[in-house]
C-alpha cells in the first residue's frame, strides 16, 4: 500500500530490545512463533504447524492467523515507538482469502501511518507449501501509543 | 444489538453435532477452550489462562482473544447452518475496550444476520477476574456458507 | 450488544449545543439529515431517500449509509464529551445485511465503551418502506477523543 | 500491497459499460463525482469540494471518504467482472489517518484477491491541497459478487 521505500535496518540495541520483548513468555512462544525479521516500521513474524496451531480440518486456524498479523503490525509499529514508548492494539479488522493449507505461516506486518497517539498498520500473512508462499490473508489495524513500561488499554 | 429474543434451545442431536465438531483436535482444544453455551443463533466459549494464550504482561493476548471471538460468532452461525452447511470466516473485525487481566476469559457469540449466502456475527468477550465478568472485546464478523464437508475459503 | 440500560435524558443546554453542532452546515444538512433522538450515549439521525443518497438500483448508497452510522456513533459519543470534549472517526466497519430499499434511512448509535481517549461506538442502520422498518447495516467505530475546538485527526 | 503489477488497459466496450454504470444519476454525480481512471482490477475516482461532501470544520466528511474508498474498492472489483457479473458491497472498513483538508478528494481502489464469490479490495485515499495530495484514509473491504442485473444484497 502506498509506496514502498527502502528498507532501513535497526539500530543493534533497539533490535534486541524488540527480540527480547518478543521472547517473553506467552502465547507466541509457546506455539514456537519467531520474530524473523525486522526493518524500520516493518516486522515478519514466522509460525511452524502444529496442533496448538491448527483448526479442524488441518489448516491454521483463523484466530491464530490474526493473532500473527496483529502481532506482526504491532511489532512493525514497535521498531518506530521503542524504547521511548510501545503500542496496544486498540482494533484490528482481518480478510482471509485462501484457505491456509501449509507447514508455515509467515505474517509480514509495516506501519501505514505513524501518529503521536495513533499507529495504523497492516499485515500480509502468508502460508508456505512445499515451498510455495501464497497470500491467505489481509490485515488492517490501529494500535494506541503509550510510554513504554505502562500497560493499559485504551483508557 | 437489535432486538434480544428468548432464547431457543437446540436439537439433542444438534448439539453433539456442534460439540463432536468443536472438540477435535487442534488450537482451541490444545487451548483448554471449552464450548460452554448454546442456543438457536448463540453460543459461549470459555478459556482459562495459561502461558499458550497470555501476552507479555500476563493478560489474556489480543490475538487469542479474536480467536475466541472468531469462533464463538462462527459457532453461533452453526448452531444456524448445521448438520445442512457450515460458515468458514470470511473477515472479522474486534475492538478491544479493556485490559484482560483475570482468569477466564468468556466469549459470547450470536447471529445478527443470517443470509443464504453470508452470516453476520457478532461476538463480546468478558474477563472474568476474582468472579466478576468485565466486557474486555467486542467483535463483528462476516461468515460464508459452505455445505458441510467442503472446507474452502471463500473462493 | 451488552445490557440495555434505561434511556437518560440530555441537559437542555447540553442537547442544544449538539443540534447547533449537527445543524451546521455541510453534507448531513445538504442531504437533509435529521437529528431525531438523543439521550446520554446514544443518538439517533434521519434521512430522507433523494438522488443526493441513492446509488444506481434507487436503494440508499452504501458509502451514505456508512455516513449515517458514522455521524450517529459519534454523535452518541459527543452526548458523553461535550461541553468538556468532542471526537473524531479514526476508523469504523460496516456490514450491510439487507438492501437499502425505502424512503428514509435511521441511523441508531449508542457508546459501547467510553474510555479517556478512545470510545468504541457501534450502530444499527434501518430502511423504512411504507412504514416498515428493517435493519439493513451495522456499523462497528473507533473515536478520538480532543479537547473542544481543536479539529485535528490521530496525530 | 502484496507486488505491484504493470497496469493492464480496459478493453474498449468494458471502459464504456463501466463509465455509464458509474455516469447514472445517483449520489456520485449528484456531488459531482467523477471516475478518473481505470485498468484492470484498478480505478481511480475524484470528488470536489463543495457543500454536500464536508463537515462542520470545512475538512471532508469521513462518512464522504468512506463513499469514496467504497466505490472505488467496488469500480476495481467491476473491472474484473463486468459484463458477465458486477458485485455488491459486504462491508468495508477504513481508517482515517490525517485531516482531509483540500479542494480535491481521490480514491485510488484495486482488488486484492478475486475469488468466484467474494473480492477483496482495498482503497487508499489523498486529499489534495494546492497541489500536494496525502493519504488521508485507507479503506479493505469485501464485496459480494452477483450476476449482472441482479440487484440484491449479500441474501
Amino acid at each position: 500500500m502506498s509506496n514502498e521505500t527502502t528498507a532501513k535496518p535497526l539500530d543493534h540495541t533497539l533490535a534486541l530490545s524488540l527480540l527480547e520483548s518478543f521472547n517473553r513468555p506467552g502465547a507466541l512462544i509457546s506455539w514456537n512463533a519467531r520474530l524473523t525479521g525486522m526493518t524500520l516500521g516493518a516486522c515478519e513474524i514466522t509460525l511452524p504447524m502444529s496442533q496448538m496451531v491448527n483448526q479442524q480440518h488441518g489448516y491454521f486456524h483463523g484466530g491464530v492467523i490474526g493473532t500473527m498479523a496483529d502481532a506482526a503490525g504491532g511489532y512493525a509499529a514497535n521498531t518506530l515507538l521503542m524504547p521511548v514508548s510501545e503500542c496496544l492494539t486498540a482494533e484490528y479488522k482481518i480478510n482471509f482469502v485462501a484457505p491456509a493449507i501449509g507447514d508455515t505461516l509467515i505474517a509480514r506486518g509495516k506501519v501505514l501511518k505513524a501518529g503521536k497517539t495513533l499507529v495504523v498498520s497492516s499485515a500480509d500473512v502468508f502460508v508456505v507449501n512445499q515451498g510455495i508462499e501464497k497470500l491467505c490473508a489481509i490485515m488492517q489495524q490501529t494500535l494506541f501509543v503509550i510510554p513504554k513500561g505502562s500497560p493499559k488499554v485504551s483508557d
